[in-house]
């Protein structure tokens, strides 16, 4: 199999071989796939993405969707299909590498960019017809951005990112976003272009008053960078920021006009843990569970306890563990390398028995894949790529 | 790149780009790697591997090493060479097809397969060559094993597991290991070849004579079950089981045979917290850490706070967060998907320090990763494909 061919997401399935080098192939059924692995709801999936789109579209906001979540070229294609979506949002410049070649023209890298050799990487991206936007937190990053661009004959564009809640990269006063911005506008083959303001720690509340507290709180940190930005003679042209635990609150906010949303399009445990205004779970109404571990049960030695092959090499669980879709009757209740053990107090599993599991964390989980398998009415359609997968660095 | 040269292990470093392709590229100085990634200090490797070796040969053991640990054709054959391994034993088929196509001529799968998909890609596993155990909890696996290998031609040798403390997969009556060895040896085209009895709960308890508690009672459970198969004719030949928080209890045991020690040759931080025979760490004379996640500071907004590049998806933090190898004025305190946070108290740190983190559990911190950086003396020497990540099914 060519490398070239599967990140850019365009596979030949005839290359293909079964279980060593992909879970299942298009055609077969559900029961026939090899697990563990990742398979997609392509239905719930077209409906989160259609429902993002609309709402965004009648919000009058961008969707810059986070592709840190799923890495996947040919799902960011979907969102930029069915949701509307302007571009992408990643983490690291491998990431970017990837969906520059994929074919993606908007992206923004939402973190900083620090190692030589990283921001050369970078600032050749431009070339592939892209436009491509970077975080800034630190003066000293300006310079070496500019370097490097003026080397590739490109330009960058820049985003100031201020550290609204996160506690982790960005500024936390105006003066330093100004004085941040201003090195950016001043510096050739750089174009300062706005803000970054993503209020990460605040997504996984529960309560959707307790969310709105801290969002209300980042929207106004925003809200006066903007005022001095405009002071400055530096209007920001786009103020980007918002998740799928806040979205409507930067949507509201009258400052905010680009969303970032990553996990709507798939859900997880802890994310349908939250609660919407009305205090209904956000994964029984807002949004569906699109992705799914398929997991089997391979050994039932103990009556009372199903063991299935799906443990830490198939998933994260910094965010607690998996739960079993559709079933109140059996809990996974352990995770070690190689198993889950469920507790099955009935007994009613039986060795080979397959179950969908809703993994704790989407994005980490994603991350140990090679392979997403599209699914639709039992049947397996599509196989895509995690194209971005380990690409870390 | 294509994917047989990387599975093979048997990577041209002249079709991989640094960034897009890999971390690294042999000849490079450490701090020139891009990070986050995988490091191997290959001195301290190969003092854990003939270490273990050496001890193995001492003791009249064979030593199987466990390839689901590193997933590296390129480490398990350093294994073999330095380390006198016999084979390899690894969890997955998908691992056990890597290892076979890699060359390993003596492969064990310590799971059970049941999948009829699965048991039918093992079963055509000896025509490369090598020699293929499988384990066995259940009578009603036999028939499935046995059809399957003459199909193919081939014969499957087997294990009978006993569940002697880890509580997932194993019968647990010496009733139950004799009928089912009985089946098996019954069986045209399957052998039985021995016991597989890992006490996999008690490897990561501090305390020696807590370890060496747990695996007193196991021994006398595998030592019944073997005078029982003595008295039906069914000597085994092989009993296999350790870990690196045991492997003296069973060499000393007089009724294994065989060790299946992994951590050993990488360490990280859960295990490099037990204590020896004489209250010291072992990752503190017995073992070296030879296994680093690289990072880079890439922001350091907060005077006391420097942000790293190595967040969940360059490990797992399932057995606790990494530690900051060789530094106690630094501590990386929380981890995020794509970040960490290192308390920095007096501000030592600086934008591109690169810092060496010993993660919490190797096993599925590997299994993130695309590459292994072989480092010696602050240069890059070596580059090897993590072979069999991902391969979970």
């Amino acid at each position: 199999m060519n490398m070239e061919a599967k990140i850019a997401g365009n596979v030949k399935h005839s290359d293909l071989e079964v279980g060593y080098d992909v879970p299942a192939l298009p055609g077969m059924r559900e029961d026939e796939i090899q697990t563990p692995c990742l398979i997609l709801d392509l239905d719930a999936l077209e409906r989160n993405i259609t429902k993002m789109g609309d709402y965004a579209k009648a919000h009058g906001m961008r969707h810059r969707a986070h592709g840190k979540m799923h890495k996947s070229v040919d799902v960011l294609r979907l969102q930029e299909k069915l949701g509307g979506a302007v571009g992408v949002c990643c983490q690291k410049v491998s990431e970017a590498e990837v969906f520059a070649r994929g074919g993606i023209k908007d992206i923004l890298v939402s973190n900083q960019v620090r190692d030589p050799a990283k921001i050369d990487r970078l600032a050749r991206l431009p070339n592939y017809g892209s436009r491509v936007i970077v975080c800034v937190d630190d003066i000293a990053n300006v310079a070496d951005l500019s370097a490097a661009a003026a080397k590739h004959g490109t330009v960058l564009e820049c985003f100031v990112e201020i550290d609204c809640g996160a506690g982790r990269c960005g500024v936390k006063t105006v003066g330093e976003v100004v004085a941040i911005a201003k090195a950016i506008a001043a510096a050739p083959h750089l174009k300062f272009t706005g803000i970054q303001a993503y209020q990460g720690a605040m997504q996984h509340i529960d309560g959707y008053e307790d969310r709105k507290a801290k969002l209300d709180a980042a929207i106004a940190q925003v809200k006066e960078a903007v005022a001095a930005l405009e002071v400055a003679g530096l209007a920001p042209e786009l103020v980007s920021g918002g998740g799928t635990g806040s979205y409507y609150f930067e949507s509201g906010s009258g400052v905010y006009n680009e969303l970032q949303c990553g996990s709507y399009a798939f859900m997880d445990a802890d994310y349908g843990r939250i609660l919407d205004r009305d205090g209904k779970r956000i994964d029984k109404g807002e949004w569906e569970n699109a992705l799914f571990i398929l997991t089997s049960v391979m050994s039932h030695a103990k009556p009372d306890k199903a063991i299935c092959d799906a443990g830490l090499k198939a998933q994260s669980i910094d965010s607690g563990l998996p739960f079993i879709y559709g079933r109140d009757d059996v809990k996974y209740v352990k995770c070690s390398d190689e198993h889950g053990v469920i507790d099955d107090p009935e007994g009613v599993l039986a060795v080979n028995d397959k179950l969908r599991l809703v993994p704790g964390h989407c994005d980490p989980t994603c991350n140990v894949h090679d392979w997403y398998v599209g699914v639709r009415n039992g049947v397996v359609e599509t196989l895509w790529p995690v194209s971005a997968r380990g690409k870390a660095y």
